[in-house]
């Protein structure tokens, strides 16, 4: 079986029978009430306390959706905010989600110029060269910034196709927020949009990157649009990248929005829904049916997230 | 006296007579080898070993350059690469060069949509709002991706604002590596380059989150170039903003390229060189005056990076 990174997730779908991704963005005043309340993990205000709370529940979230799911997204952001002990917790994580089988995804969203690059590179995409960090899982994959050009994205795709087992990197091309228009719409003179010129920057690095055995590279893109025509635009500006949408669900994307997003074989992407799907013991319709039971919530919500996009995308 | 960041960091500027800013990325490789040798601490595959040793090199590197800089910049990226231990250890040298008097600009480069980016900014630029973190300095700015329009931005103004003693942000605008060009210089249909577009965004930005006694934003931006033309175009569509200007020295950049960054009274900008200073030791001009005094080379090529700039740039 091939070890590139694009057949390992294409494999991981096919298992799964979806490219539905659980996007795992922590905040601990949204955590279950009994995460809180009968683990003596109720103080914010003290970092361990808070952060073992935090961890918990990814470690309880991790579990629920690892059946339904081919891959997770940890953002780093949600970790790195309990400092270094954070930062501890979210390698804990990676390796708690690898050994569940899952395909892991670093929302990190690094970028620099080269030499800085290769270093966040080695911190997040590499299996640690340190003999004492030598049983220690990195993501299979990681988000990253395009800005800087080459100089900032070779570093990541070196690191991955130089590991033993074949490691991804997905540049960020269209975000989902509503700013993201503002820099990364506007028009160029050749009639571009400035995110078409990426993908395209991003498309070559992909081609050069080398391809695994079902045509995809392992330099993907994060696109995410609820407009078909663009959405579309951009699956034909990147034939060889798997796209990762984040926004699904609460963010406002639905299952039609990320249709185009796919090739007509139903290969190409995969979807990241987080709020709608880890919160959902929040949503009045999950508490209607199950009340505080969240882990059923959550599990329903990912089961429902899986259904939803088999009415757009088939899996073959 | 003014609390605002852009008023403090131009005290320190006035105090030490020039706007020079060592960049510490330190790389084990290059260690001094007294650093190495007297202190076994010769084992790069020791994760532990590696960080003492790169920690005890940046903690005499912050001692060498104090008295003569008002600012140091840590990249984060150096001290990740060591996993959330380097992530302790960069803490630690924020509060070190905090303590020698220096102002601290993180360069993380991080950013993402909105709830993600207030997770970074509670991480990187707010102080610690942990009972048990509460001696912890957080740096005094930190560097930020715009590609997300203000959306990703706003969280670390308001973060900013929001600090007992006001913070500071800087937002990548022309970067200084070679293929930065390939986006960043992309000429838009209104004949504008992408750049200048992030630019007049970031001076927008600027204008909105509230201006210092002494007429600039805490909102700065990160600009690098070698074109006197596009350096002084910058210039003027940042009228309020403080210019973090990397890559002088072994980048390339040289105290007659960064003249155009500064306005007319010599204030404006400021320069941040990082390897030719902080591997000054490894540079045959220096090592024929100081033999194997590393710490003499350091210092010496910090006292002759200040000289450059007041060539170019009188401090009043």
């Amino acid at each position: 079986m091939s070890n590139h990174f694009a057949d390992r997730l294409l494999r991981a779908i096919a298992e799964k029978k979806t490219p539905a991704v659980v996007s795992i963005d922590p905040v601990y005043s949204r955590l279950p009430a009994e995460i809180a309340e009968h683990r003596d993990l109720n103080d914010e205000g003290d970092v361990e306390a808070a952060l073992d709370a935090v961890l918990e529940y990814c470690r309880r979230v991790i579990k629920l959706v690892a059946p339904f799911v081919p891959a997770v997204k940890l953002n780093s952001a949600y970790f790195e905010r309990y400092y270094w002990e954070g930062v501890e917790g979210y390698y804990e994580l990676v390796q708690e989600a690898a050994q569940r089988g899952l395909i892991v995804i670093g929302d990190v969203k690094r970028g620099d110029i080269e030499h800085s690059s290769d270093m966040y590179a080695r911190a997040h995409l590499a299996e640690p060269d340190f003999t004492n960090l030598d049983d220690l899982d990195s993501p299979d994959a990681i988000t990253a910034s395009g800005y800087f050009g080459i100089d900032g994205i070779k570093p990541f795709i070196d690191v991955a196709a130089s590991q033993p087992v074949g490691k991804g990197v997905f540049v960020l091309v269209r975000t989902s927020n509503e700013s993201a228009a503002t820099i990364q719409d506007a028009m160029l003179a050749d009639g571009r949009r400035v995110h078409e010129l990426m993908a395209a920057e991003v498309a070559q690095w992909a081609a050069d990157a080398g391809i695994g055995a079902r045509g995809y590279s392992s330099v993907g893109a994060v696109v995410s649009t609820r407009d078909a025509a663009v959405a579309g635009r951009l699956r034909a500006l990147l034939p060889q990248s798997l796209l990762l949408v984040p926004g699904y669900g609460a963010q406002g994307l639905q299952a039609a929005d990320v249709a185009p997003f796919f090739k007509s074989d139903g290969s190409g992407a995969i979807v990241a829904a987080g709020r709608s799907v880890i919160y959902a013991y929040e949503d009045p319709r999950y508490i209607e049916r199950f009340t505080s039971e969240w882990e059923k919530c959550i599990e329903q919500a990912c089961r429902d997230f899986v259904t939803a996009l088999q009415g757009v995308v088939k899996i073959g």
